[in-house]
């Protein structure tokens, strides 16, 4: 199924992975094509482009999924966790889930060094594959697609990530089994004008004590969780 | 027209003048409300999220304007590109063609010190308006609106701009302007894998020399003679 001999069967595989059938067949070679492929056969066409656009389909997707699912957060926090979601370490997992390296047109030469399993081409391909669909069947196609192929794929990477996990629930488990006791938190300072307050919050566990700092007393709290599981696994 | 003030009737003059009529009003009004402006009021409810969200909007609107306009530049020039027409600089500019700051929910403080006036609160506050338009009538309405609206001058500014203007076009009217002569190019490097060349072009005025480098012929050039410009201009 190597697509330097990929053919109309091949693309109807990827199709009925991703449950999209493409009106425009070209866009989809398009967006499967390297530009080393490109070169080799002498034509222009590469998914540079639709990579440029499928870019900013996916991240208003991942931006209006973070908003509803999370819509108590700040702007930084949203910000930071999109930036985690559309990293190339997370869009090439994507890709793969549908294999989507085996349907690229390489070039010999990146065929040979393993390109087809590179995440940086991957996640390039990934969003040239978006921006194919939004060109082809509009946002709403491309939003359709993405939340029924890869967006639980998405939440669970998130929820697996410590950096945007429950510190304090941990914390608190780690605690009961370590020590037999409760972290305890307290707010020790609250700067800033009244619209932009910088709270610090002090947990203490056993004989250990951690400061941690956030907009708001519960993000606060959760940094100073955070920093007080760094102090007990260094025990 | 102070939005301390504001009113419905203040709603529907900014209505009127971006075309396009909120089913759901109070998220208008979320769009145009500075955290400052919550805080006094005891409310929670700013524009922080829905920035977050139509910074993904405008940024995809302007993406696919940018294919539409240049689909033979290269992914790493569009994002050149797009980093400069979606920049604080410039979507302030688009805010202020339609007295965006007017219509502000400001705190006291802010409003006294020019936050109205501010690029930055300005910039934020236009993507915020275009999340809420995403989230009251969908994508394409969000692009009916910026392409009615705003679009027009978005592209004057990037012409004015001679970031990306004709620099090959321009040192030919300054040269015969200043020499009677004009500048002449020759490629002399040309490096890297078949598929991903670098060039280097000279270009030779009078007792002057400059060099320019690019993935093609034609952009090397257009390095060169902004290059030769430079040194024009240090005369």
């Amino acid at each position: 199924m190597h697509a330097l001999f990929s053919n109309e069967f091949e693309f109807s595989e990827l199709e009925e992975r991703i449950g999209y059938t493409f009106k425009d067949k070209s866009l989809l070679k398009k967006a499967l094509t390297h530009k080393s492929y490109a070169f080799e056969a002498g034509q222009r066409e590469n998914y540079e482009v639709l990579e440029f656009l499928g870019d900013a389909v996916v991240g208003l997707i991942v931006s209006e999924e973070l908003v509803k699912r999370f819509p108590d957060s700040s702007e930084g926090e949203l910000s930071r966790m999109k930036a985690y979601l559309v990293s190339e370490d997370s869009l090439s997992m994507l890709a793969r889930t549908v294999d989507l390296g085996s349907f690229l047109f390489l070039g010999k030469g990146d065929h040979l060094t393993g390109g087809r399993e590179k995440s940086s081409i991957l996640c390039d391909v990934f969003e040239a594959l978006f921006g194919a669909i939004y060109l082809d069947g509009g946002f709403s196609k491309a939003k359709e697609v993405f939340s029924k192929c890869f967006l639980d794929r998405l939440w669970k990477r998130i929820n697996q990530c410590t950096a945007y996990g429950d510190y304090k629930g941990l914390l608190q488990e780690v605690a009961q089994r370590k020590f037999g006791a409760l972290p305890v938190y307290k707010v020790v300072k609250c700067e800033g004008p009244d619209h932009d307050r910088q709270f610090t919050v002090e947990c203490r566990l056993a004989r250990f004590k951690s400061l941690g700092v956030g907009k708001s007393k519960k993000s606060a709290e959760q940094s100073a969780a955070k920093r007080m599981l760094k102090l007990l696994e260094a025990l």
